[in-house]
């Protein structure tokens, strides 16, 4: 039997799964994040491990997102662009020795690296593994989406990530709702989604302009032209629509639906974000399929598992 | 002799003039905003109001800004577009009466009604006056830009606010600057703008997706494509840059300079906002005129005063 523990570790955050012979047989989810953890990586990997008694002392803990950035564990160099994703498991970062704790010592602890591009600066931690997994699980060559905190656009050509865009919606959205002066009009947390709000912001997003927009937000309030409950549902269709308004990622979805490969739009996120990528998509006449991230994320671990070890 | 209080009353600062015979002869500024006084504007204005032992009991307070909002001492409905500006001295709203301050008892103390804009919604309460008083000092009809927190492109035409356009350039800059991933970048005051780091980011403004330009700072330094040091100038150069190529502004000021109105833009901003505003005119071979908000705001209160009372 062959045993894997794979972590998704980010900023805030940290999914870890314990693997068998290529199943899920345990997951953990915890606040642990690079930022939050304080920041002795190898004590917290060790108080993760404990949960899992009868791991064998030689499974290895494979990696990815922020604990392989500058403010992580240790720093895993970019590949940069076009990078080839099957490849990433020869590009594998160990993690140094630490011989406070058992539980590390005879076992390889290895960090997945991000993907950066130079021409227009852009970086991704963490994303590569989904797109890989989505791609493994039948994607293929094409656009990608991977909605979030900075959501990313991503072109695959020939297996390779050729060009990507990053934005900034997740973090905008919540910045707002926190700290803005629109953060009282956002602050109640909306038992559902307003789906016409959602459409008009989206269809704003079209006009560009995201700083007017936002101004024009707390207007449309104050002169009642908009209702305050509905506006979470509008910034959330403004930020979303300005991705899909975004004029390189038209040209991309234009130009791909008349190349080799297929227009369609793959969508990597959790059903509710999916389910909102999906409608803009609708309403400027794109196609989409989903692809689910843990399982994209398993898919892609155990694949430059095998490869790379 | 006639005396005069004028307020220039916001949400987190006050700023007070003592005129005789429309001469400045003192001025306060506190901290004693709309949001951070307490909320008990008739104490507030009490306070102030002790400075001036010699001020004449029937003297005139007159006020404008965020006082006059929903949030403030009392509403002043808000006069829709096309506004004549001069006329709103005919439109001011009297504070209820106080018993408890004796200060307060044998004088006029008024609000300045705010602008809207209701078929793109938008608001504005304090530029009004400032729009005005630039007007009497020489601006006439045409473009004005008034830079801040929620700054305000205004067209003016007959002496009448025709139409105008808000962005939330200073708030998002703060806000970025305090809460946002990229906190840490922008931290550090500068002690001087780096030129060529806000030049690059105004033309990088051109090309829109605000969204995905903040995470491509982020991106430019991590890959040392942009200094840190020179960040804070960078982003300034885009929040600014985002007003001159919003595609509306830019039809404003192209429009005006074959109408019978000249093309200049009239910028009513403090010297340093002013120069960076500016800086951006010249990139795109637009021409300005510099108006002082302090003495704009007196002309037009003193104008207000005169034709309202």
């Amino acid at each position: 039997m062959t045993s894997l523990v794979a972590i998704d570790w980010g900023s805030s955050n940290r999914r870890a799964s314990l693997l068998r012979d290529g199943v899920v047989v345990d997951r953990h989810h915890d606040a642990e994040g690079v930022l939050t953890c304080g920041g002795d990586f190898a004590a917290s990997l060790d108080a993760l491990l404990a949960r899992w008694p009868e791991l064998p002392a030689d499974a290895p803990v494979l990696m990815s997102g922020m604990i392989g950035s500058r403010s992580g564990w240790v720093e895993a160099p970019y590949v940069p662009c076009p990078a080839r994703l099957d490849a990433l498991g020869t590009q594998l970062i160990e993690v140094p020795r630490d011989d406070r704790f058992a539980s590390l010592s005879s076992r390889r602890i290895c960090i997945v690296p991000g993907v950066c591009q130079y021409d227009e600066p852009d970086v991704m931690r963490g994303e590569e593994i989904q797109i890989l997994g989505s791609m493994l699980l039948g994607g293929g060559d094409g656009i990608y989406v991977l909605p979030g905190t900075h959501s990313k656009w991503v072109i695959v050509e020939n297996g390779c990530v050729t060009r990507f865009r990053s934005f900034m919606t997740g973090e905008l959205f919540a910045l707002l709702g926190k700290h803005s002066s629109l953060a009282s009009l956002l602050g109640a947390d909306n038992a559902s989604e307003d789906m016409a709000a959602f459409r008009a912001g989206a269809a704003a997003a079209a006009g560009g302009g995201l700083s007017h927009r936002l101004f024009g937000l707390r207007a449309s309030v104050l002169l009642g032209a908009q209702g305050a409950a509905s506006s979470q549902s509008w910034l959330s269709g403004l930020l979303i629509g300005a991705e899909w308004h975004d004029p390189h990622v038209r040209a991309w979805i234009r130009s791909a639906a008349t190349a080799a490969t297929d227009g369609e739009v793959r969508i990597v996120g959790e059903a509710h974000l999916a389910h909102l990528y999906a409608h803009v998509a609708e309403s400027i006449g794109a196609s989409v399929r989903g692809f689910a991230p843990e399982a994209s994320f398993l898919a892609a671990i155990q694949h430059l598992w095998s490869s790379g070890s």
